[in-house]
Parts: structure tokens; sequence; C-alpha cells
């Protein structure tokens, strides 16, 4: 093995045990040692591929945001959209919330200590705003979304629903609940944005008999 | 004054700076010395009153539900109710949040540091769901909300309507905008559970020149 490919290896490593640390401590305590003591590396690897413990969180950060950008890019992209597309990347979302490390280190970085990171002040909900805004757009252009409604409000309203409902998943039930607290509001937040048909086309879709 | 009288002032204004404290500074990170020096009070007399700096946190977190439930039920008592009254304890709720240094540091401390109160784990988010269900329920039987809509499911909704469009805020503005937050979402969350009578007589209740 080549000494550049070793190197992208530990560079990857101490990401994915940055993530495990900052998911489940608060970034003030983390320790630069929490980070490197579980994969037997030397600080001056740590110091090598990131500058600080700032620098390595801000990397996390980074990566959270592409994954769901990636997600939403890519239902947007399939087949589907409109509301039913919509539904597709609330459940995406919540598997990548539940399951996948960085996430939910990036999550608690920008939730719990947006202070530290000024640089993605309210960048996640903006991103977020304008990617549900595609699928209510789409939606709408579908006849699935009343015409009087106003997009943009449309999607901070969607995007503060699934916020709340991650932060009162999250502390909770550690997100073991979320899947369901995702399909229980998501239900009720669509019918206040839907046409008749709109609505039903999208409660169909929430069946888990549905077909694809 | 009396001795039981300074006493007592003096736990108030140990209360006061240690929301003034908690609302900006993380709880790892705020010291006893920061909630006693701008009131020229020793080590001493905060011991007398608070066995740590974690039990004066308690205390802030207890007012601040208190606070809360107190608001809730006397809207609940006036003659509103119903989905009117939901949305003027939204307002009202908004304003404490805005406005109230206790109510900000309680928010806070369960919000980003929820490990260090285990005691108010999810109570917040109970105690809410049980209070909004009890609007919800009324403007039920009053014929303003749907009779297919499950009370608890909605409560729920409304709550996280209400916990993301707080979070999305306090990030983004540090609640400058949250009562137009809560008009726009409100305004769509309600469409979503409302009957065309409820909801006609909701909006015209968010209008600012709606008689009182």
């Amino acid at each position: 093995m080549g000494k550049q490919q070793r190197s992208g290896e530990t560079r990857e490593a101490l990401l994915e045990s940055g993530s495990r640390v900052f998911a489940t401590i608060p970034f003030d305590k983390a320790r630069i040692a929490d980070v490197i003591e579980p994969l037997g590396v030397t600080q001056g690897a740590f110091y090598f591929h990131f500058e600080n413990k700032h620098e390595l969180a801000l990397e996390i950060i980074r990566r959270e945001h592409a994954m769901m950008v990636d997600l939403s890019e890519r239902v947007l992209s399939s087949a589907g959209g409109g509301l039913a597309g919509l539904h597709e990347v609330s459940t995406g979302l919540a598997e990548l919330v539940r399951a996948d490390v960085t996430v939910q280190a990036g999550l608690r970085l920008t939730s719990h200590t947006p202070e530290e990171f000024p640089e993605f002040l309210g960048a996640s909900f903006t991103m977020w705003n304008d990617a549900i805004g595609k699928f209510l757009l789409r939606a709408q252009r579908a006849g699935e979304v009343r015409s009087d409604v106003e997009i943009e409000a449309a999607s901070r309203f969607v995007v503060a629903t699934f916020v709340g409902v991650q932060e009162i998943s999250a502390i909770a039930t550690r997100w073991a609940d979320l899947d369901e607290r995702i399909r229980e509001v998501s239900s009720l937040a669509i019918r206040g944005i839907a046409t008749d048909e709109g609505y039903e086309a999208f409660t169909a879709s929430l069946s888990p008999t549905a077909a694809r």
C-alpha cells in the first residue's frame, strides 16, 4: 500500500472516529485524545490532517451537508418528485439521521453549538428550504399542491416541522421513533398544503404496501 | 429590611443572573463566578442558596416550565379556547421566548444539554402535548377541527412545528423573526387539521386588526 493511500485511509478513519465523538460528547468537552485513542493514531498524525478539533468538526459538517444535498438531488432527479418524492426524501433523511454517525455529529454540532460554527449559521436551513421548495414547486405544477400556496412559505413550514420532529425524537428516544413521528406529521402537514387529489396520492404513497 | 427578606432577594438575584448566564454560555462552560460576579455576591452566599451549578439550573428549568404551564392555563380558562386560543398561546409563548431570560435559559439548558437534566428529558414535550391537546379537543367539539383528526397526533404535530420554528428562529435570528415565522407556519399547520369554518375563524383571528 502506497504512502498516499495510507494517509488517505488515516484521514477517513479520523473523520469516522471524530463523528462518533461529536455525535455523543458536547463539542467543548470532546478532546483530540478521544478521537485518536480508539484508532491508535498519534497526535502528530492528527495534526498532519487537521489543524485542530474545530477543523475536523467543520469537515464533518461539510460532509453531512453534502450527504443531505445528494439525497435530495437523487430523489428529485428520479422519476418521483412532487409529494411522493417529498416523502421519499423525509424517510431517506430519517434513515441518515438514525443510522449515519457523520450526520448525527453534524446535526449535533450545528444545533447544540451553533456559535462555534458561524460559517454554517442557518446554512442548512437555507439548503433545506431550497431543496424542499423544488419538490413543492414540482408538486404544485402537477396539481398536487394548491395553487394559492406560496412555495417559499410552505417550504419553511415543511422544514420547521421536520426540524421539530427530529429534535423531539432525538431527545425523547434518540431517533428510535423518528420514522413513525415523520409519518404522523407528514400526513397532517401535507394536508395543509395539498389539493384533495394530491393528498390522496400522498397518503397512498405513505402506505408500506404501496407499489413503487 | 429583615434578614429573611434580604435572603429571598439574593436568591432571586442569583436566579436572574444564572438565567442570563445559561441563556448565553453553554452549561459546561458556565462558572459560578459568572453568576455571582455581576451581583457582587460571595461564593458562600451562592452555596447558602444552591448546592451547585446544576441545582441552580434545575430551578431555572422548573420556573420556565411553570411559566409556560401558567400561560397555557390562563388562555384556556379565558373566554378563548379553541383555535383562536391556540394562536394566543403561540404568540404568548413567542413573547416569552423572545423577551424572558429565564425561558431562554431553560430552553437552552434542556435542548442543548439534555443529558445533564434527565429529570426533564422529554417532560416539556409531554407538557406541551397535553396543553395543546386541550385546545384542539375544545376546538374539535366546537366544530373548528375536523372530526377525523386524532387529537393526540395533531397535538404532537403542532408541538413539533413550534419546536422547529423556535429552533430555526433561535439559530438564524436569535428569535427576532419568531412572531413572523409562527404566524406563517400556524396558518399552514391549522389548515391541515381545521374544518373550513374553523380555518376561516382562525385566519380572521391572525389579522392584527381583528377585534378581541
